[in-house]
């Protein structure tokens, strides 16, 4: 076994450039669909499946695929609420790729929407818990079989169910939340059984129990699995309908939020941090989200630091 | 003698309160400049001393006062290191004040600024130094005759003795940096002789140790007085020559970026922090001064929370 620290800086690392993979794909995957649509064929949100056909949309899928390899790995070394608002960064990558690529200009609010991301993100990491009870899949088999993450497991199931069969045919195409809410509480699911998934498969390899033969190991990947394509299908028709610039932090908010509240339901994290920590990975998320706003919100704005003149003399002197 | 974590909280709620009172007293001094430029007579930045003759510069100037004794006394329970970044807050008083009284209108961005000044703050104030070695006047006074803090003290005479003779006749009216850097370089040694004369008045009170009969403490009492008539005279200089807007966020990064470097000259409180609290408060610092450059510098930029359409639907897709 790996000791706490090692296993702490292991997952935040490969958290990082889960990130860095995943923002290149958001880039990748943006750039295919706008060729579909150029070509005129039937567009995703019409549910149309041209973009199989694009050797940049699989580009895309195979870079997030790594990203998510290395996400699902992160969460086997550190805690999910530590992983998941960490994808911030990658908010960040896809707006400097989106600037060079996409001649989607980046103005002076969205450099400085980038500083206060990073900045944000240490901030989070400084304060995050560094270490969880669970160690071993047994132990999280058992959480995940616990009456009250059953009753959340439930509660995301009916009200998804709901959303689409009221919601989305009256809202989908006009109000951003449906799709992205559809996608982020499906995707808080995910996040916990891919946790299951990685642990067992860390365990088989570094130790001597066989998890990847246990029952469950196959039923939570296949679960993991269809989450994950509903999650991707949701988010394409978002993208397709929306503007990136609201979509993705909506899509952040949303989907560490409810990461979050799933997280903790099943680990009781926050249970063995001090207050101090408490607050400080708080307020880090709020500047990351504060970050992610400027980084998208104001794309369309055309401020730039030089109309912003340092030397500017009052006005009252010049009357 | 109070305790410790006693001591914080107390330095802590006198700072925070004298930011309110300053925040109140650059509103209400600002107002009165308004009104001597308005009624013709010779302006601050020109020589004039209309500004005498104005109540409401005088309520200003008692409203400071009171601002500054607090700030005064915080110092003598908590590090400099904290007490001088908490001043923001008396940008966000001004920002808000300014709004309401002076029809400076505080736009989207300007309430994004104000929202991370506060989270910035509780993030820097997490991870400040909590207390020092220093807890008596004469161990104060054995640090100020330090040779490195003397060697500083020269340095900022020096450098403010070649601005003032040299950059003021030529740039002074153009630079915004000039008279403020004046203003925060006599600042900082302000502030560390506030300090002194604030611990032999706290020591004079609450211990037997007379500490006002000191010699050097008048001599110290005299020199913080002539400092700080020097620091408020160019200040009013710039405030007057240079809109509040650029004026605010440089004088604060300019101020406390000294004061910190004077500090931590004099008591080396970071030696005795954690890494991880450096960091952390190093981060909060820049929190705080990019929310004072947001609150700041695009207060003339017309944007509001409506123009961000969020059910904005993708350009492309209109096409």
């Amino acid at each position: 076994m790996t000791d706490k620290s090692d296993s702490f800086f292991i997952g935040l690392s490969l958290a990082v450039s889960s990130s860095i993979f995943i923002g290149s794909s958001f880039v990748i995957k943006k750039s295919a669909l706008i060729k579909i649509s150029a070509s005129g064929n039937l567009r995703a949100s019409a549910g149309g499946f041209a973009y199989l056909k694009q050797w940049t949309w699989w580009l895309g899928l195979a870079t997030m695929a790594v990203g998510e390899g290395a996400n699902l790995l992160a969460y086997a070394f550190t805690p999910a609420a530590l992983v998941t608002p960490l994808g911030a960064l990658s908010v960040l990558v896809a707006a400097v790729l989106s600037s060079k690529f996409l001649q989607e200009k980046l103005n002076f609010i969205g450099k400085m929407g980038c500083f206060l991301c990073i900045i944000g993100t240490i901030i989070f990491v400084i304060h995050s818990p560094k270490s969880e009870e669970i160690q071993t899949f047994t132990e999280l088999l058992d959480k995940l079989s616990n009456d009250v993450f059953i009753s959340y497991v439930a509660t995301i199931f009916i009200i998804s169910f709901i959303i689409k069969i009221v919601f989305v045919p009256r809202f989908g195409n006009t109000n951003i939340s449906i799709y992205l809410f559809l996608c982020s509480a499906i995707g808080s699911l995910t996040v916990v059984f891919c946790k299951a998934v990685a642990l067992a498969i860390k365990e088989t390899i570094t130790t001597e129990i066989n998890s990847v033969q246990n029952k469950s190991f196959w039923l939570l990947l296949i679960t993991s699995i269809v989450c994950i394509i509903i999650q991707m299908n949701y988010l394409n028709k978002s993208l397709d309908i929306f503007n990136t610039s609201v979509v993705t932090p909506v899509y952040y908010v949303m989907f560490t939020v409810l990461v979050i509240i799933a997280s903790s339901i099943l680990f009781r994290e926050w249970e063995h941090m001090k207050s101090t920590d408490i607050l400080g990975s708080f307020c880090g998320f709020l500047v990351v989200v504060t970050a992610v706003c400027m980084l998208n919100m104001f794309k369309d704005v055309q401020i730039s630091f030089k109309d912003l003149n340092f030397n500017v003399r009052n006005r009252r002197t010049l009357v």
